[in-house]
């Protein structure tokens, strides 16, 4: 009986050894990889910062680039605003959604940093971040399109450019163009990270 | 002597007959995983064959739409054609390139379903899909933006309608933008497809 205890004893403690073996094996080999993944989540959140500066900053330019020429008729005054053109109002609409989606995600990309290794939300993210890069290439694009005629005109067309007239309405819709490109390859970068992060390792 | 053989030999009888059980179990495993990486890669390959009617139909048909009014001054012909406005030139370019990346592509594709574990190839693809993604939105949202102008004018810029003289072309352009978006749905559901099958099973 108390020869039979002392064996079992024994093999329970070779057990806990090798168990003992085992864990800091594991633990000398997640932290290298639970790293690298906990690196790109924070590269991931701070790239969606200024991801949210870009498009926000895009669609307050536009939407308050507005110009009223100092000199009027007696029945017409001469404004330009971006409500005139409708591809720029989709813009102003399409960068305030963009914008509003980069701050929803922002709590899923902390999950992402405090748990590197799920899956879930890394692939949620992959594939909202698509659609919104899809969403702020047209708007993006769409405006640029508008704003390259009215600052050159199209003489097939006779489309007349309207810039030489409303020169500051014109730069402020230019900058917002140039800040939605911004946000553009900030996604690109953000959608490179998310599918290196989804790699099996 | 004699003896000494007898039991190596057991003990590789004893070897063989557990790789023999190995196998089956490890063969019984893998197909199913297989098939579903497989299925996935094989209709990643049907989509991109679609992606590239749509891609090289659009070029196509932006490229050839031009039209001639039938009555012309002792100075000049009324003609339009794609390179008229630059938005246009740009979207015959840039869907002639997803088209032939597209057909660069597809050998990719087919490694995928050869090899529907290996990684490197369906990363490749992802990230590529992605920028031709940008690239065809960006230019079917320019051309719909100046397509929509020329249909319906703007009165805010002066900027004149031409589609009551110049029908045909309106016509031929709006279907090259119309197949531009069908190629962006596709390189969605591409990516949606690339995203879920890199994911560790």
């Amino acid at each position: 009986m108390a020869n039979g205890d002392s064996i079992s004893i024994e093999v329970q403690e070779a057990k806990a050894a090798a168990k003992l073996e085992k864990v800091p094996m594991l633990a000398h080999q997640k932290p290298e990889k639970k790293g690298w993944k906990k690196g790109i989540a924070i590269t991931d959140f701070v790239l969606r910062l200024g991801a949210i500066a870009a498009a926000l900053g895009a669609a307050t330019t536009m939407g308050t680039s507005d110009e009223t020429l100092p000199f009027f008729t007696q029945f017409f005054q001469f404004e330009a605003s971006y409500d005139d053109l409708p591809a720029l109002t989709f813009f102003v609409i399409a960068m305030a959604i963009v914008g509003g989606y980069l701050v929803l995600s922002l709590p899923f990309s902390v999950v992402t940093i405090v748990r590197p290794h799920a899956v879930g939300p890394r692939l949620l993210l992959l594939l909202l971040d698509t659609v919104a890069l899809t969403l702020t290439t047209s708007c993006g694009a769409s405006a640029a399109a508008i704003v390259y005629l009215a600052h050159n005109g199209n003489p097939s067309a006779n489309w007349m450019a309207v810039c030489q007239q409303f020169g500051d309405f014109c730069q402020g819709v230019s900058g917002a163009v140039v800040s939605s490109f911004v946000a553009v390859v900030i996604f690109l970068c953000l959608i490179v990270l998310s599918a290196c992060a989804l790699r099996r390792t």
